[in-house]
Parts: structure tokens; sequence; C-alpha cells
């Protein structure tokens, strides 16, 4: 073979191999959640940690380093740079901890979760503690090994793995900000609200009818059926690979607005997977940029878009030609459910407006305890003062509900909550961009003309894919770095308008 | 590790950890037929041929050879004694080849059977020649070299990749003797069928009825649901894990006879795979036996169960069921439409009495052509002439429903064909032994209790897996070797009965 760079042509190929293997990996992993019968449990677990070690080993083979090295002198375009970049990132996460730490972790993660799924409907956090205090002194290692390669302190460290580039110093300034609004925002909205009659939609509404609709809407939304499905699983999620995108879904027979605002959500993460580069495909560099850009997807489609009152007027009949007409699918009424804030206590059941009390509340316990601040047992107390003062709830001895309600922590995901709400800001900064860039973009959505809309992102983002960093991919998509005035200003617009004030 | 047995141990290990990849690709396999959307064809074929191209990597080790050489001379019990020698089996059948014949033999096969795709519809004979000729200059090749290495004739060398210990010689034998009876026993039975009334069942048959009635006959097959599923391909097949099984089948609206039988024709390989040993899963011991024995399940289901005067009494009332009452589902008239006897062209839609003649045919074709005795563009005229003698039809320029039918040629398969017939031999060998066991077997099956039956199998069959060679198996089973005058006694006790001789 010749070539002028061996090097960067080895890791390419090397990547590709990692690629095709993974996508056998995200294949049993969507099967698992959509088809797999109980019994099939233990022994595809077997299969999938064996794969799991297997990439594990490929990505860490020695020659790799060098190779890395190597190619950093070899004649790269731009884009072979980026590449080499991310294979670097890439190289770095899957070397960074030493194998026994690593075992380790998933030994006391799957422990602890496993056990979780039982204690948590028990509401019994002494047993959950001593399985929790095992995962945060693992998470805490991983902290300090990871924090010593890459210069950042332990909590920069954690994040850095979904959100490249993003630093607590950062958060703490917009989630500093955002705390200061937010709760006096939820009370105003809360109370003009509480003025508004709104309908509530008459069930049963049939699985099947509910499928058609979803499939409708996905179908509005862009999503290409010739490269992709969408099935059931309990907790839906978007998988699969670029060019065979695994949505998921869930019914219940008695409301439908969870299955195709579910299914309007995960079609955002579900375009950006089916739209990123092909060139690369199977490089680092077309890998989707990270956690809080995708999650910016999702929310672009179900709430930017999905609760837009011009969106609506086009969904409404299209609910009454799957269900039959009845009031409460008027669209005024619709958009009055789709939009109406109410303090919960749990996160994932949480409206637009609630939704960055949970995550800030989260992050400010997550942060210290993984920089040793704070310790486990700290955790109820912390909770329960937060939510008091976040969201007015009192949750004291609900720890179901409370501490216990996600997986993340028993789980060890420390560092990925602040995605979520990131990711509802870089959202609200693109809809702010795109209404520079097409002036009458919201009569276009109620027109049902959704190309400016898609053509925008195509173009800022799921092109864009790994080619720039995150500070650098915002830039120069909307002109400016994370700016949460845009967020601010969306809930302001569309919860409290000027004239409701 | 302290142990007696390192090799072995080291073996098992290994054999353990191909076990769990393959896990996946199996997955994968099923899904591309049963899931996958057009778009993701091409990543799919990579990812797939990725992980084959792993699993011949670490199915030729090096070390391998030495462990199985070393392990030799382990104190193994009896039971790891039979695993090693499957161990050496498998060994030797991923070892034996050059690996750039593997790869010739990957390349002509997939062109010659994708370019088949198009040429069989056309009656392309003439395109299909050269692409067939390079398939079977590769196929002698590996006959070849697989003759030298197991002392044994170049057909027999590629048979024994199906069917482990089976010969030409005993194929001779047994296909000689069937070919002097057969034509003959067909001409009587369509004669007599000829005067027999039979009134076609009115469709359309709902594909959501047939779906439900074929799980349920699934149920009362015993297929465990929590172990396996049965979804839609083109093709339908058992595929999966055993811990997983998925099979497929295939509905059309205006009949449900083929949806049926097809169903219970592969719920015999599923449960064969369901009921494979637990104690050694994943080791080459606990595998299927062979092709012929699993197409035994099948055919135990499908015909010697499925098309018995007894059980079709079980199935009328749910087939009644499913559709609503017609004349057509009286348990007589639906026992004369599943033994309906009819010359065809096409092996895969023939009935049970004229299929061996197409399997006949087929090798009396490809063994002379594996020797070298004949050449591809003998083919036609020699099926032409075996079309006339076994089953009086003329397919003269026929080519798309002659010698251009089975996908098998065009893919390599070569010596896989006798395995159907063999496995319709082993069933009725296995019933009659049945019959010796529990005397009043026809009783209690027309009783519904179908125990007997399942106990038998499960213990003479699935659980011994690969425990001994395929005729110690067939002895231990069976109390004699494979004897085709049980095959010979069904046909002519269903099909003949002497009182309608």
């Amino acid at each position: 073979m010749d070539t002028t760079t061996p090097s960067y042509d080895a890791l390419t190929q090397a990547f590709l191999r990692l690629h095709r293997l993974q996508h056998l990996q995200s294949i049993a992993q969507w099967d698992s959640a959509a088809n797999m019968p109980p019994r099939g449990n233990e022994a595809r677990a077997a299969a999938m940690a064996e794969m799991s070690a297997l990439l594990h080993r490929l990505s860490t083979e020695p020659q790799l380093a060098r190779q890395l090295d190597d190619a950093e002198a070899e004649p790269l375009s731009e884009p072979q740079r980026a590449n080499l970049r991310e294979m670097r990132r890439a190289w770095r996460q899957s070397n960074a901890l030493p194998e026994a730490l690593v075992q380790r972790a998933a030994l006391v993660t799957s422990r602890c979760e496993h056990a979780w799924r039982t204690q948590r409907p028990a509401n019994d956090w002494a047993g959950h503690l001593p399985n929790l205090r095992e995962v945060v002194a693992v998470a805490r290692e991983e902290a300090q090994a990871l924090s010593q390669q890459l210069g950042l302190s332990r909590y920069d460290a954690l994040m850095d793995r979904f959100e490249p580039g993003m630093r607590a110093a950062t958060i703490d300034a917009v989630f500093g900000e955002l705390r200061r609004w937010l709760p006096g925002l939820i009370r105003d909205v809360i109370d003009r609200q509480s003025r508004e009659a709104v309908l509530q939609p008459q069930g049963p509404f049939a699985v099947d009818a509910q499928r058609r609709l979803c499939e409708r809407v996905m179908r509005l939304l862009g999503f290409d059926f010739d490269a992709g499905r969408l099935d059931v699983s309990a907790h839906p999620f978007c998988g699969g690979v670029p060019e065979d995108v695994r949505m998921t879904t869930r019914y219940r027979d008695d409301e439908f607005l969870g299955s195709l605002m579910g299914t309007i959500h995960e079609t955002g993460h579900g375009r950006y997977e089916q739209n990123r580069p092909r060139e690369l495909l199977g490089q680092p560099v077309s890998e989707s940029r990270s956690m809080a850009i995708h999650e910016s997807q999702s929310l672009s489609f179900e709430m930017q878009l999905g609760s837009h009152r011009g969106f609506v007027g086009r969904l409404a009949p299209l609910v009454a030609e799957a269900f039959g007409a009845q009031p409460a699918f008027d669209a005024d009424n619709l958009h009055r459910l789709l939009t109406r804030v109410k303090r919960g206590l749990i996160r994932v059941d949480a409206d637009e407006v609630t939704y960055p009390a949970h995550v800030i509340l989260r992050y400010e316990i997550e942060r210290p305890l993984v920089e040793g601040e704070i310790e486990v047992d700290d955790i109820p107390a912390l909770w329960d003062a937060k939510m008091a003062e976040l969201l007015e709830l009192d949750t004291r001895g609900n720890f179901k509900d409370g501490p216990m309600q996600d997986v993340h922590w028993p789980s060890g995901l420390f560092g990925y909550f602040p995605c979520y709400s990131l990711g509802a800001m870089y959202a609200a900064q693109w809809f702010a961009a795109m209404r520079r860039a097409t002036p009458d973009l919201d009569a276009r959505i109620a027109a049902g003309d959704l190309a400016p809309l898609f053509d925008w992102l195509r173009e800022h983002i799921w092109t864009q894919a790994s080619r720039w960093s995150t500070d650098e991919l915002v830039r120069r998509a909307s002109g400016e770095p994370l700016n949460p005035a845009h967020f601010a200003a969306h809930l302001r617009a569309r919860y409290a308008p000027p004239a409701a004030r």
C-alpha cells in the first residue's frame, strides 16, 4: 500500500472495525429492550459483556498509541485532522482507566443497579446506601485518575465523557442565573394557568391508532422509514446505527400524549443519527458531538417545535383523525395541554418549565459528591431542602420519588444530568438563530412548512457531527457561544407572554 | 488456577467466547430477515462480515492446535472427552481450508447468488452458467483439500460439514432402494386420491387470526415463549440461541395451511434448540448433532405429527375457532388436504411423498458434479431426464423451475440436499421407536396427549445433542442404525393403507 499517511490509514481501519462490531452490539441492545423474551436475558448479558470486553481490548491495543502519535506528523487534510483529534479523544476514554478499576466499576454499578430495581419501589434508602457508597467511591477513583490525565477537576473529568469541553464553572454560572428567576416564573405560570379551562381528552385510545399516529408524525418530521423503525420498549430510546435507526416508544391506552410527544422527542435523536455525514461514517469525527447537542435535537423536536402553537395546529387534525373528533382535540386546548406546568416529584414526568429545577438540584448534589465535599449520607437532607426551595415540594422520607428515582447514580453516571438542561438551552439558541435566518419561521411552521427548520439543523448540526469542538460548533451554528438568555426568552415568550403578565 | 486439565479448560473458555460472539451474530442475522429496513443492508453486511472474519480468526488461533493435542492426555470425563472430540471437529472445519480459498469461495458464491436472484426469474441459464462454473470449481478445490485431510472421497468430505459420518455409499444404497418403489407409490397414491372429494377452505384468512392460530399451536407443541418468539420473514427459518429461539413464518391472506404447517415445522427445530443440554451450553458437545437430525425434528413435528389423523382431529377445532366454521375444516377433509399428493416442479412446495424424488434427483447430479464426473453444462439434460423418470414431468427449457430453483448450488452448498430426506427417514424411525415404547401412541395423540412424544424426543434426541456420533445416537435412540424401511412403512401406511390397495 502506497500512502503518505500510513498511521492515519491504519487508525481509520481500526476505528472502522470497532464501528462495525459496535453495530452488532447496538442491534443486540435494541433487541434486548424491544424483543427479547425473559429467559434470553442471561445469555444475552454474557454475549454483550464478551463483546464489550472485546471492544475494550481492540480499543486499547498497544500500537494505537504509537499510530496516534505518528499520524500527527502525517500530511492530513483538515477533516482528517479533526478525525485524528476525535480518535485521540476516544482512545483516551478507553485507555484512561486501569483495567482493574474498569472491572470493579462494572461490578459495583451492576450490583447497585440490580438491587436498586427492587429497593426503589420499597423506598429502601437504608438498603441502597451501602451500595451507592461503593459506587461513589469508585466514581471518585475514576474521577481522580481522569482528572490527573486531563488536568481537569474531578467532576469536570467525569462530565467530559458525556459533554466534552464543558466545565462546572460554566454550569455554575448558567444554572446559578437560572436558579434566580426559575422559581418565580414557575409560580407566575402556575398562577396564570390556574385560571385557564383545559379539557381532558377522553380515552381509551387504541394502541394501534396511537402507533399509526406516531408513525404519521414521524414521517411529517422527516424520519426515513427505509433507514429505521419504531418499536416498543419499557423505557423509550433511540438506538441502532445511522443507516438503521431503532426508535422505541411505549403506549398506555388511557392517554396518548405520552407516546406521541415521546416519539417526537426520539425522532429528533433519530434524524440527527440518520443525517450524520456519510463520507467518514464509522470514524469518530462523524459521531454525534455530545450528549447535550443530541438532547438539543430531541428537545428542538419535542419542545421547541412539538409544543409550538403553529405546529400544534397541524397536529390537532391528525389527532382527531386517529381517535375520532372530540372537543379536547381543538388546537388551542391541545396546546394548553402540552404547555401545562405543574410541580412534581419526578424528573422524567416534568414539563419544560420545571424540568431545569430537577436538573439543578441533581447537579448541586452530584458535583460536591464527586469532589468529596459531601457524602452519600448527606443526600436526603440536601434533596429535601432543594426540592422545597426550587419546587416548593415536601420530599422528606420519600426516597423512591426522591434521590432514588433515577437510574443514573446507581449505574455510576455522574456528570450526565447537566446535559439535559444544556440541551434545552441549545435548542432555544438554535431556534433563535433560525428565526434570524428565516424571519417568518413561525408562520412557516404554522403553515406546515418545516423545511427551513430541518435544513438549518441539517446544515449546522447533523452534518457537522464532531467536526468541531462543541463550543466551535455552537459559535458556527448560532454566531455565539452557549447563551442561556435564549432559553429564558423562550420560556417567557411561551409561558408568560407580555399580554398575560 | 489449579487444575489437572489446563488445556481442556483453556479450550472450553475459547469455545465459550466463540459461542457468545456467535450469539450476537445469530441475533443480527435474524434481525436482518425479520426487522431490518432496506437502507440498513450494506452496513449490516459489513458488520456481519467483520464478525465472521473475527470468529474465523479466533477459531484458527495457533495455540488451539496444541491445546487440542495436549487435552487428549488430560484426565477427562466421558462427556468432556465427547466435547473434546467435537471441539476437534469444529476446529478442523475452521482450519481445513487455506485463507485464500475461503476468501475466493466467499467471493464467487456471493457473486453467483447475487446474480442468480435476477437470473432465475428471467430463466437465464446462459447467464448463470459461467458463475455456477466458478462456484463448482471452488467447491471442487474445497472438496479436494478436505478430502486429503479427512481421508474421504470429495463428495463425502463436503457432506461431512453438514452430516458428520454420513457417506455417499450409504446414501447410494438408501436412495437406490427408495428410487425403486417411490415412482410406483406416487402413481398409486395420485390415482387413489383422484377419486376422493376434497373441499377447499374459503378465504380470505386474516393475518392476525393466522398469527394467533400459529402461536396457539406452538404452545400446544410445547414451545416456550419465555425463551423465544415467532416473527415474519420472507423465507421462514429458526434462528437465535437456545435461550432465545427466533422462529419465523410468512402469511398470505388467501390461504393459511402454509403458515400453519411451516410454523409446526419450525417449532420442531425450535424445541430441539430450546432443549439442548444446559450443563455444557456453549460447548461444541451441546450443539445440535447434524442437519439431518435437526430436520428429523422439524419433520417429526410437521409430517409425522402434523399430518397425523389423530392430531388433525385436535387441530380442526382450533382452525374453525380462528377463522369461523366452514365445511372444509372438518377433520377428515383437513387431513385429506394435508396429505394431498401432487407431482410438481418445485421442491419446497412438494408433499411428503414426492419430496424424496426432488432430493434424489439433486443428489444424483451434485455428487458426480463434485467428483468431476460430470460438468455444469451437463446439468439441464440430466435434470430433464431424471424429472421425467422420477416425477413424469417435462422440464425442458424451464430452468427457473428446474436446476435454478434452489439457492443451495449458487451459494456453494454441495452435500446438503440429502439431509432433507435423511431427516424424513430418521423421523419415521423415531416414531416407530416411540410406538414400541408407547404402544397406544396414536390413540394418545388423538386424545391430545403429546407428552409421550415430547418426552421421547427430549430424552433420546434433544438432550443428547452431540454427545454421540450420529450413528451411535440413532442406535441408542431406536435400537438400530438408519433404517429406511420405517419411512417406506410410514408412507405406505398413511398414503396407501392395505384397505385402499
